[in-house]
């Protein structure tokens, strides 16, 4: 399995599919071949490591594979069946498949006669695929919702002046941030009020080497000259209807982590909707007062409605606060 | 001037007036009188020491003494006059007088012909003198506003509900603060909302040492059954209509620390008058949204004018925050 791990290693990190690696070990343990997956519209990394072996040649093998064989017919067929057709006789593997459509491929191996061992290294393996993991399980993207606000929660003074709440080491944190993430979402009134870039840049104003992909939500067309529309990635506008759905799309696109940066309307409503994982306040220490808000509505009439969140870090950048807080589970 | 400061700690710390010390030495420099300040209404030190002295006693003799003798006739006549009817030769003293209608003692000794050194050991009188010279220096209380909010700066949800925004922990620490000041303030319309006992109370509910004063502002009145007139202290009620004035006929009063727990419009008229030495925001993990605000409008109109802080210390009490700001100097 360590070896199997190392395979699937040299996949992309990236992308809509996870890293994967199977080895085919004979009756006596010898290793006879091996595979791994290289992203999306490549064969998966079990017929990757059959198509190197001769018709015939793995009769009787064990296949040593970092993830739960799938069972559903995607651009590859299932693996289980290819499994079964070469003759394998055991399959261990390490991590179940989480994704519901793909899942089943133990049981189907099972049916088939194939003695199947699961749970191997298992949270080594967990580790490699990370964010794939959990958003795999949520089948949307990790959902993190930042605010910059004034220690009395407001984003803006009264006549809308927003730039500069925060000082320079809080806005390179959010750039850093940007950059680890696959994708940053704005609603269509910061678009249309701010016409931000959204790309992920260094202090120096340079491009990081990592770009997230910018998504838009909301109905009000993206004007075509629109910073954002500048940027490496082609930005991506859904609808903002419902939350869940949009998720679902993005995630299905391959993007596992959003950056959710505002505006207030749009942070809101992903509250409202209980789809976030973390929350990211940057406090700066001045007080503004007045009417605009880093957070509306979320449509909490009584306090014991509200989300309870676990403070998980504080981080002192430069005159400001960072603190970052996910919901309390089981809410 | 040792021996004065510690003469001057036998004197009451709290109160409208403060601790001071005089030691009385003949031309060898040996000892022949002391005294204290024993609280409002009582001998200034320096009286007290030359009351021990026979008639001629103190003929070119030295006052040693830890605060500039006064020059304002009160409820004791100006010690700069006793000391010279006296015949006291040298002044010795640390601290200058900081109330301006009392200051001009050294002047005035001066001009009689007396010798007056200041300064002496002059930080170690400021750190015993404390609240008490800072106060007189600004000529009102030192003022703490404390709220609780939500991370997203609520107060309360929609329906009002704002019990338990905080854990024990965070409430406690209020207490110990209620405790440590002369007094809190709160807006009439928190007395008529909650009916507050404005007590300090340890985690148990019973009552601790020092009890602070009640102080309500605003013009309606405080109904005659009201829980904050069950407490040790009379309540003290003031109108607002001038903040720094009534902050004046508090310290008259003796008050040396106010702790302004709110409501919201208490809270944010005083940061509106610059009247703030000290910010507590005890910030609980939990969204609230909606319209129930820490602070209202504060006369910000654009962010370039809004008070900036300096945050000075962050503590976690259990799953809150407490961050303590001051306003940045020169503002
Ligand atoms: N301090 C900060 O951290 C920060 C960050 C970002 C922005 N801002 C400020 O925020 C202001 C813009 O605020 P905003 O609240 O109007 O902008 P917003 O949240 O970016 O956009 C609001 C729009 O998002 C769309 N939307 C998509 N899905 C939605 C859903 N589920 N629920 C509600 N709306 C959804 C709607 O547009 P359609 O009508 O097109 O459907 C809605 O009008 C700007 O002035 C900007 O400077 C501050
Ligand atoms: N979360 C927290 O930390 C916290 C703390 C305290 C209270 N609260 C909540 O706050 C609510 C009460 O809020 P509130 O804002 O109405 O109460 P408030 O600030 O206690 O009282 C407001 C009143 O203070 C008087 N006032 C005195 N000087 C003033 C000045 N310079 N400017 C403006 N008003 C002045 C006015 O009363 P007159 O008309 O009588 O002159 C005004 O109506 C309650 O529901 C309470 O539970 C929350």
């Amino acid at each position: 399995m360590q070896h199997a791990i190392r395979l699937a290693a040299r996949g992309p990190a990236r992308g809509i599919n996870p890293q994967v690696g199977c080895v085919i070990l004979d009756a006596d343990g010898a290793t006879i071949a091996e595979g791994w997956h290289r992203g999306a519209g490549t064969p998966h990394a079990e017929a990757d490591a059959l198509s190197r072996l001769a018709p015939g040649a793995a009769e009787g093998a064990t296949a040593v594979v970092t993830l739960e064989p799938c069972n559903h017919t995607g651009r590859t067929g299932p693996c289980s069946e290819a499994l079964i057709a070469a003759g394998v006789a055991r399959v261990v593997h390490a991590v179940s498949d989480p994704n519901p459509r793909a899942a089943g491929g133990a049981t189907r191996l099972r049916e088939a006669g194939v003695e199947v061992d699961g749970g191997v290294l298992a949270s080594e393996v967990e580790d490699l695929l990370g964010d794939w993991l959990t958003t795999a399980r949520l089948g949307r993207p990790v959902v993190t919702v930042k605010w910059a606000s004034s220690l009395d929660g407001r984003a803006a003074a009264a006549d809308g002046s927003s730039q500069w709440i925060t000082g320079a080491p809080a806005r390179h944190d959010v750039h850093a941030r940007r950059s680890a993430s696959d994708a940053i979402a704005v609603g269509t009134g910061t678009v249309l009020a701010d016409d931000p870039s959204l790309t992920a840049r260094a202090a120096d104003g340079s491009l990081l080497a990592d770009q997230p992909v910018p998504v838009v939500f909301g109905h009000r067309a993206v004007p075509a000259d629109a910073a954002l529309r500048r940027g490496e990635h082609e930005p991506v506008q859904v609808t903002g209807d419902d939350l869940a759905a949009d998720l679902r799309a993005l995630h299905d696109r391959g993007i596992r982590s959003l950056f959710v940066e505002g505006g207030p309307t749009l942070a809101s409503a992903f509250i409202a909707a209980g789809l976030v994982d973390e929350v990211l306040v940057y406090l700066a220490p001045v007080l503004i007062g007045g009417p605009r808000l880093a957070l509306q509505d979320i449509g909490v009439a009584t306090l014991s409605a509200a989300p309870r969140l676990r403070i998980e870090r504080i981080h002192r950048l430069g005159d400001d606060l960072l603190v970052i807080a996910a919901p309390e589970k089981g809410q």
